[in-house]
Formats: structure tokens, sequence, C-alpha cells
């Protein structure tokens, strides 16, 4: 640990970088953003700063904290003086040693972090969009300074999977990462599969108890989901995935039915964030509905927890499951990433480099495949007329496009308007076929609509 | 990463170390033990060079491999001249940076360890039993020393619960860790549990299949889960938990109808390794069989997975699940410890400090609360006279010691030799009134034999 150690270290190699300040004393952290996440990490420092000693032989002093209006109440109450509108009062302060960031989004946050990372100060950040957009180009950036950049509440909140993805399993060729990383929408799917509820009274419920936003359209759109699976994603596959280069779909389609009939198939249907190695080198990464097998620990993840599996060559398959969201689970991994900095900053060089495919640019987006190339198991739902030969129809067009039926269940017939509804299952087949098959499917004259498309992960 | 540092890098304060050799080339593992696990190691190391170069900036060598018999064939084939059978030719040999020891057992293998450390090499093993015994001591050593001592491998095989202790969950305070962390029982429960069968034949069929040694004790008798708790609740409690002081209970006394009645009350019976703060400051550490409801994700942990649960003030509850033993999924802890090395071998400064309470010895084994001092739920079963007044005697004796029935069911009733089985289940009590509760039972007249004692984990 080097405690006591009061040589001022300086940068290798003639580098153009910040010289250390002796830190045989406090390390002083300079906190932005004062919000619910903020709030909490503000509270933890004052709090627990004998803890925080005993575990990192360090103590911790909470300097500056950035907000948007000093005049407004605050809890914690922080030490008169602390607070500050001007972000120059933590990027400009050389005695700030680590930066804390919980705005969130990318402006201004992104720059902040730039330049605290410019200036020699370790950074700390809850970020996901940052660090999807700007991850790699932020972590060259600590490596040059060689300072730290630890952004464990990025994604999956209070679940350790981004150290583990940098540490723990880093020994690993990842094969696939699946994940339930949005709360929102994994608290209205457990709220519809229980009590056939309709999205629309399920968005409501979630909105009444704070799960939901006014706008839900980043939860129940998959956009959330895209930022953190590119963080994951990035660093299980050892490349950008940027978030524009995944595909998603939200769950507003989805109906009660859906969830009965795929009950009825031994499913449930959960909001995946899945990120694959392809066999041509290249990667699949979508955010989608899918029918998961009942027994699956995946289906059995209830209300706003979170669960990531991850299957590696030697780990096999590993599942973390925790609190995605929420001031305390995320408070947990900021303040863990803090406690990391606090017991290694005598020592520290940096990050370790995000390591990119040979000849691979940061920026290569290429490899991140369309969803067209999937190859998957689908549920489809539909509307027809109830009369003979319907199925005949069908089941020519998927055959003549590849698509092998696996089960069929008709139900739900309704004499008045002479229709029914129709289940198909597929075998594994080429997204495009079936996109391009449901679409003749849905010119019959003996099918009213095509109501749904899920993708099935065994 | 100081890649391309050449700088020799001097004992700071005047210790007496091992002055570090330049490591701008290659690192230089030495691996003590070619078994299961060691050949998954060297397996690794030789067929991923480039991967590991890419992953760390650095390459590594197997440049001596410890073994018995230096005579035997080898999977996989090693170099010529790597194989020893002498312990010096890597501990005394300054050219051998890390030391990846997969021995197992305390002797000689605690000894090598300590020996590795005190010549300033780093350490990587996967030895539960002398990180049980020793990890204090050793880790001490790891510091002053200046080197890293990393041991994911020591408990829960692949799952990465060791460093999300020491790192991601370090700024919370453990509540309590509740665990499943031998494969071996688990794969018996599981069975016991799907087929109704009795504990012997399942026992069998493990061996059988590889998962229960010739003589399985250890596993069986939960010795092997202590020494793992032992590891994970010292890190989790920031003190030393001795193996010894946590009480082991093994599964040999459970029935099928154990399994039948439990489930009729909405529980599986797995056997948990727990380690949980009292309220007065000290310790409850156990392994024994325990009901657990069956809607919690440690009752779906089948066969040989293990799966361990954190509860923590911030992070609330995590669970992490995978293969807890097994070549490849130990592989994968050994490799994660062993690249972590590599990527920051340049700076380490030795592992952080084990904290201790404040006036705590590393030996301070009194806070571990002996059994008696548990609250719980208990299950118990008895074969009973089938006859008026029974339950009313058993109640009063249970009643008399502060113990409340909460279910009674009364089953399989024997007309031949006029018994039935009475299967009690209580709110929580004291362990030592419930002990000394049921040897009064015993001994009334009507009770043929106390079955079992299970404790209810909701």
């Amino acid at each position: 640990m080097g405690m006591g150690n009061g040589a001022i270290r300086i940068g290798r190699q003639g580098q153009d970088w910040t010289v250390k300040s002796a830190l045989d004393g406090e390390i002083n952290i300079g906190l932005m953003g004062l919000g619910t996440v903020g709030g909490g990490v503000a509270a933890a420092l004052l709090d627990n700063a004998e803890a925080i000693r005993r575990k990192t032989g360090r103590a911790a002093r909470l300097r500056r904290v950035l907000v948007r209006d000093a005049g407004r109440t605050r809890q914690p109450a922080l030490p008169p003086g602390t607070l500050t509108v001007n972000p120059e009062d933590i990027l400009s302060d050389p005695q700030v040693h680590v930066v804390v960031e919980t705005i969130g989004g990318d402006a201004p946050a992104g720059e902040y972090l730039e330049r605290a990372l410019a200036a020699g100060k370790h950074v700390v950040t809850a970020n996901k969009e940052v660090m999807s957009r700007r991850g790699p180009a932020l972590m060259a950036l600590a490596q040059e300074r060689q300072v730290n950049l630890l952004f464990e509440a990025s994604a999956g909140g209070g679940i350790p999977i981004v150290g583990c993805l940098m540490s723990q399993l880093l020994a690993n060729d990842i094969h696939s990462i699946r994940s339930i990383i949005n709360g929102t929408t994994n608290y209205i799917l457990t709220r519809m599969a229980r009590s056939q509820t309709a999205f629309g009274d399920a968005l409501a419920e979630a909105q009444e108890r704070g799960y939901a936003e006014a706008d839900p359209t980043n939860d129940i759109e998959g956009i959330d989901a895209a930022y953190k699976l590119s963080v994951l994603g990035s660093l299980a596959f050892h490349r950008r995935i940027p978030h524009q280069a995944i595909f998603t779909e939200g769950i507003s389609r989805l109906a009660p039915e859906d969830f009965r009939y795929a009950a009825e198939l031994g499913y449930a249907i959960k909001s995946l964030a899945i990120a694959a190695a392809a066999p041509d080198g290249g990667i699949q990464a979508r955010v989608h509905p899918a029918l998961v097998p009942e027994d699956h620990l995946l289906a059995k993840v209830d209300g706003v927890y979170n669960a990531v599996e991850v299957t590696g060559n030697l780990c096999g398959q590993i599942i973390l499951h925790g609190q995605g969201a929420g001031r305390d689970a995320t408070t947990s991994a900021v303040m863990g990433d803090l406690l990391n900095i606090l017991r290694t900053i005598d020592n520290a060089d940096g990050p370790p480099p995000l390591p990119l495919p040979d000849g691979g640019s940061p920026d290569a987006a290429h490899q991140v495949h369309p969803i067209d190339q999937l190859s998957s198991a689908y549920y489809m739902r539909l509307t027809c007329a109830d009369q003979a030969g319907v199925l005949a129809q069908i089941a020519r067009i998927l055959g003549d496009g590849n698509i092998s039926i696996a089960t069929v269940i008709q139900k739900d017939t309704d004499p008045g308007s002479g229709t029914a509804q129709l289940v198909i299952t597929t075998y594994p087949a080429r997204e495009m076929d079936v996109q391009t098959a449901l679409q003749s499917v849905a010119r019959l004259g003996v099918v009213a609509s095509v109501n749904n498309l899920i993708r099935i992960e065994e």
C-alpha cells in the first residue's frame, strides 16, 4: 500500500502528465452531481469515514460537490463551502484527486470526465451513456495519464458485472452475455405475466411506484439497455460495440395473451440484452423481448431485479443477480470503485488497456452484425380465419422460406368474427427469412393480422 | 501499465526485500502441481500465449512445473526441461516471478507459498485449506513484500465471489453470506429431491460419475464447505473466521421423506454454508442442511452448480451462480488472477491489508458464536405413537421451552407398528432451547424416535 510513502512520483518516459502531489494525507474527492446516486455517495462518504480508512488505509474527504442550484436544501447536509455550481472548482483544483461523476447523460458530463482525466485525476463514473459513447477514448486517456477510470455503476447497478468482466473473468473467451439490465421493463413484464395485466396498465403502475419515468421511452424501447449492453459487450469482446449498432425492440407490442401462450409452451417472456460472438468473428448485439425457458434462472428474475448471464470457454455459465438500480445499489458500485482507487492510489498506473482485435480500430462498428443475419427460433402469433386449410397455406409459405415449424396451437376462437389465434413456434431460422415469410403470410386473405413475432432464447 | 519501463524498483523504507528484476521481458511462471487444475492452467498458458499478451500487455512463460513423478506422460505436453520434482527449482529461482499453486492441502503447499512470498514472488493459489489456515499471515507477508497474493479459485470455483468481496463489494457492510459451495452435496441433494433416492444410493451415483471421492467425508460432512466459508467469511467480515470455529453438520441423516415433507411445506433442502453478522458484533458461521423457500434462487441451484448470496447494507441481496468446481471453471479463476498480476506487475505493491476489527488479532476466534446461540426456525420429524394426545404432550414441552409451533403435519401412518410421522415447523427459537426440548421430547413414551431436525432459512 505504500502508506506513509511521501515520495512524489514523476511520470515515466518523459510523458507530459500532471505530477501527482504527495498523497500522504487525505484523498480529496470532487463529486459531480447530487441527485439520487450522488446523494447516496455523499452520504456514504460522510457517514463511513472511519470504515473507509480502515478498509483502504486512506482517509477520503468530500472536498467539493457540483450542483445546478446551490441554494436548495440538501440531504445529506454537507459541510459549509462544499457545494458549488462551477465545474472549474473541481476540474481546475489540483487538490481534487478523484472525480466521482453521477450527473448522467453525455453533455456536459462527458467533457468533464475528459478534462478530469487529462488533468491527472482519477475518475469514477456511473454514466452508461458516456462510457458507451466515449469509453475507449476515455480509457486510452486514463492509461496515458496513468490514472484510474472505473465505471462499475454504469451497467447492472449493484451487480458487480463490470469488474468481473474486466478482472475475474478476463482469462475467458466470452461466448455470450444474456442479461436483464432494465428494471423498469422487467417490472412491467413481471406484472403482465403474473396478473395478465395489459401493457399500458402495467406501465402506469410502474410510473406510480417510481419505477418508470414520466417519459418511459428510453426504458421501454430498449435504449437504456442498449447503452449498458454497449458497455458490457465492449468489455467482454474487447472491441467497441456502439450503442447505435445494437438492434433494439421495445416491449409495447406484448399482450397478455402472449404471456399466456408462452407459459403454455413452457416459457417466460423477458426483455433480454444479448451480445454474442458470431462464428465469423463478428458480434450479434440486440435488445428485445424473448421467450426464455421457464426453468432457466433468467426466467425467474422478478420485478426490478437485474441479472447477467456470462458464458465463457473456461468459466462456463455464470449468472449474477441483484439490484440493477436504485440509490443504495448504485452507491455500492460507485463506492466500491472509489475504495479500490483509495487503496491503490499510490501505485495507480491507470487502467489496463481495453484490448482491441488485431488491426481493429476503436470505432470499428462494422463488426456488429445487423439483426437480419440472426439465427433464432421464433414464436409468432397470428389472428386467422377459423376455417380449414389456413394452417396449410401458412405452413407452405414458411416451408418455402426454409423455416421449420416446431409447434402449433390454435386458441381463443371468436365465433363473432370467425377468427382464431394461431401460435406457431419454429426451429432456428434466419431472421431475414422469417421477416420475409411473415410479410407473405400477412398478405394471405385468411390472415387478419400478424400480432407478434418474438425470438426464443433456449 | 508502464510497458517498456525497465526501471528496477527498490523496496521502500529500507525494507529487506528482494529487488525485483527488470520485468521488461517475459514473466516467468512457476506452476506447483499438475493435477486436474494444474493441467488446466498449464494448457491455458501454453495455448493462449497471444491472447494473454493482448489482454495484459505482458508475455507469460511457463518456466517450471513441480510434479511428484517427472517420469509420467503428461497432458498437455510440456516443453523439455519444464518438469521438476524439486520445489527449489521454483522457490529458489530468482527468475520465477509468479508462483501458481494447485497442489492443494496445507502441507507442503502452505510452506511453499510462504517461501515464495518471502522471496518476493507473486502468488496465485487455488488452495482453500491454506487460505483458511494461513490466509491472514500470508496476506500480511505479501503486503510486507509488496507482492500480490490472489486466491479466487479457493472458494466457489469459477464463481468470481472472492474478488467481488475484496473489490467490487468492498464498500458494503456485509450482513450475511449464504451459499451452496459444495457441488458434491448439492448433486446428492438434487438427486434425493428429484427421484426420492436414498442418501446412500445418491452418494454411490455421485461417486460413479466422479462428483464424489472414494472417501467422501470432507464433502458430505461439510468440512470442504467450512474451509471455503472460512475464506469468504474472513473477507466479508474483515476478521479471521477459523474453519474449526464453524459449526458443521453433514447431509447423511436426510431421508427421502424429509424432501417430500419439505416440498409439501414449500421448501427445498440444501446444504448451506452461512456466515452472518450477529447483533452483538459477533459472527454466526455454520454449514448444515437447511430448508429454503422453493421460490428462492438458492432453492433452484441444481446438481453440481454452486451459488453464493451476499447481503450488504448498500448492494442489497446479490446472488452469484456458476460452476463451483471442475478443471475449466477453476482454471478460469486461477488464470483470471494470473492475468491480473500480469497487467499490474510493474506497479504491484501487494494486496490491500485484510482489515481487522479494532483491537482484533488475526487469531481471535472467540468472535464466532457457538451454534447454541443461533436463533432460527426449525423443521423436526418424529416417529410417534398414532394415538390421541401425542401432539399435546410434545406441544407442552416445546411451549415450556419458548418454542412456538408454526405448522404440524401428520403423515404415513403405519398400522402395523401403530406409529405415524409427525412433522413440526417452528417459529424462530433459540437453538439451545430447541435442542434441550427435543431431548425431553425423545424421552416421551409416545415418541419412538426423533428422526431429524433441520434449520429453516427464510
